[in-house]
């Protein structure tokens, strides 16, 4: 596991090695206090799966290469294939943007076509929501990704997680993860919708399941959708996310992301994937499949099942630090959670090798 | 050219076409007033160059393909090359990003681990830095590159543009961008330091002029340098740039940049061309080679030079818009300047079949 803490001050420490911090501290100085830094600073150290440096360090001798299954990421990516050189050498142009735009909207099923926006990857637009809403009190349906809670916090808002959204009304901004990551709840758009506060739906792993579960469609008014480009074609390295809702936010979203904001490859990949409806399906297909066959190991073994998305499991297990341990050595890389010590996540094995190892260590 | 409005209504409007505007309006009505949009609102149009979209549109008879001179980019890559699969398929790490970061160090001649921030894209550093100052007395040595003015301008600082370093001495920010664009002009670190401001230096400009000019190897305190990545390799599709500055406000700048802010990509072609001393070195050579070359053509002709870097050449013509009609009929783009109606800026070509098409046109 890798801890990526965001508290400025470490942040800051050691972002890269061997290199001595010699000669010009005294001419970087802070900044007068007349000159302080806005905002807030740190919060907590978020954890995040995806990063193999740290288990890699710590089980040198386990065998490459290795697997990570500690996201939800689809383990087989779509294929980049050769991008014209244009791609990489030339600003993005505008009519790039929106062929990108117009891929994404038939993807998603937006009619309107003031409502969209792209980004480079979702995580940028959920730095940038709390900075364009003013004010407000904040409520995470949790435990989920901490990157909101941290963001709405970041930006001065008065954030409160909860575990029900009865809980929330009397929050202004209701933020909801769609399925759910970690746990897989799943509500409905009814269970959702207020007419009195802005909703944010990250919809991130929605899209293998039934389209009528995604609130693209039937969108409560003041709501904003994120949905994740990089985690479906397990092209998460490309960033690349969008933002739908109503016009004004999007448009000032749109201004706050400034021009060139997805670069040539992502917008090159992405207008052709959208529209890739039978890789689309072939995927679905295969993760179904795959899904069911990681339940089924993991059910003869002793995990208990919590929760669920097509591109993850989410299990209990009595001895988390020791199943870590016995994963990694085998360099097999997984999701633990320090708040939930009981809790293990498992991406999905992308290949029969990988489905061979895995069952290796966790087989009784 | 291309009109970029970043006026938010504009923006919404048109953003991808074909795309009927039905159905879902009334779902997408604007937040209420308890969730005004914050911010302000825009301010005036940009225009950019690098966008051959409505040239193309403008003269559907020109010769393909176009001849883009309308920006100051190096017209020869770096060389992309194969990429490995993980660059696109898995989160960038922590470890990518510190060879990253270590190979811009040593090209930078960056010795303070703390002082330096990869971004996806200068453009991105210029749109975050208005928000993490204070509300500030904010003077843009300018005419220049306007992004500047009107992303400090949006986050409600109080901007002005001086034509002089003198004219900004009570302000608390000062903007230059040095060598300027698109007048070229350089000043040395004693004209803009000045202990009581913060001073932004966008060095997009520098990398094939002398080391000695820019003023990373000798901050002044409180200066936040930006060094463009895309524009001197050739890759500004790629998105890649760095901020130099003062670690609280570096750390600063990363929180809001939040996890994977730069693509897998652009973190592996980055920390090779970074250390590629022999292909910079080349490309030096051959930028001066070229531009000599390119003030002889237009020196030949009736154009008066009024700047230039090693990147681009600003002159001055009684006929712009004439100038500009004949290029484009030619399938050549170049840059003009509203507020500067005798104003012509050309990127350097990158080949002799480049300067045989510009010298047919530009000519006598």
């Amino acid at each position: 596991m890798t801890e990526r803490t965001i508290e400025s001050v470490r942040i800051a420490e050691g972002r890269f090695e061997g290199t001595s911090n010699e000669g010009e501290t005294d001419e970087h100085d802070t900044l007068p206090i007349i000159f302080p830094i806005t905002g807030a600073q740190l919060l907590k150290p978020i954890v995040h799966g995806g990063d193999l440096g740290e288990a890699m360090r710590r089980f040198p001798n386990a065998p490459r290469p290795w697997l990570d299954l500690s996201t939800g990421i689809n383990p087989v990516p779509y294929q980049v294939g050769d991008l014209p050189e244009e791609a990489w050498a030339r600003l993005p142009s505008h009519d790039e943007e929106r062929a990108l735009l117009a891929a994404a909207a038939k993807r998603y099923g937006v009619r309107d076509q003031a409502t969209l926006l792209a980004a480079p990857g979702t995580q940028a637009l959920i730095q940038l929501l709390p900075r364009v809403v003013p004010k407000s009190r904040v409520a995470v349906l949790g435990p989920t990704y901490e990157e909101h809670e941290v963001c709405w916090a970041r930006q001065g808002h008065d954030v409160s997680v909860v575990d029900d959204v009865a809980k929330a009304a009397d929050a202004d901004v209701l933020i909801v993860v769609n399925p759910d990551n970690p746990t897989g709840r799943l509500l409905a758009a009814e269970e959702l919708g207020h007419p009195n506060r802005l909703l944010v739906v990250d919809e991130a792993f929605i899209d293998f399941l039934p389209a009528a579960t995604s609130l693209v469609g039937k969108l409560p008014p003041r709501t904003v959708v994120l949905r994740s480009f990089g985690k479906t074609y397990g092209l998460a390295g490309l960033r690349l996310g969008f933002a739908i809702g109503p016009p004004d936010l999007i448009a000032r979203l749109a201004a706050e992301l400034g021009p060139w904001a997805v670069p040539g490859p992502a917008l090159a990949i992405g207008r052709r994937a959208l529209v890739d409806d039978a890789w689309l399906a072939a995927a679905k297909a295969r993760l179904e499949w795959d899904g069911q066959r990681l339940d089924d190991l993991l059910g003869a073994s002793d995990f208990m099942p919590l929760g669920a998305t097509p591109l993850f499991r989410l299990v209990r297990h009595d001895d988390v630090p020791g199943m870590v341990e016995r994963l990694g050595r085998q360099g097999i890389h997984v999701r633990a959670f320090s708040g939930q010590p009981q809790w293990l996540r498992f991406g999905l094995p992308g290949s029969d090798e990988a489905f061979r190892r895995l069952a290796g260590v966790v087989r009784k």
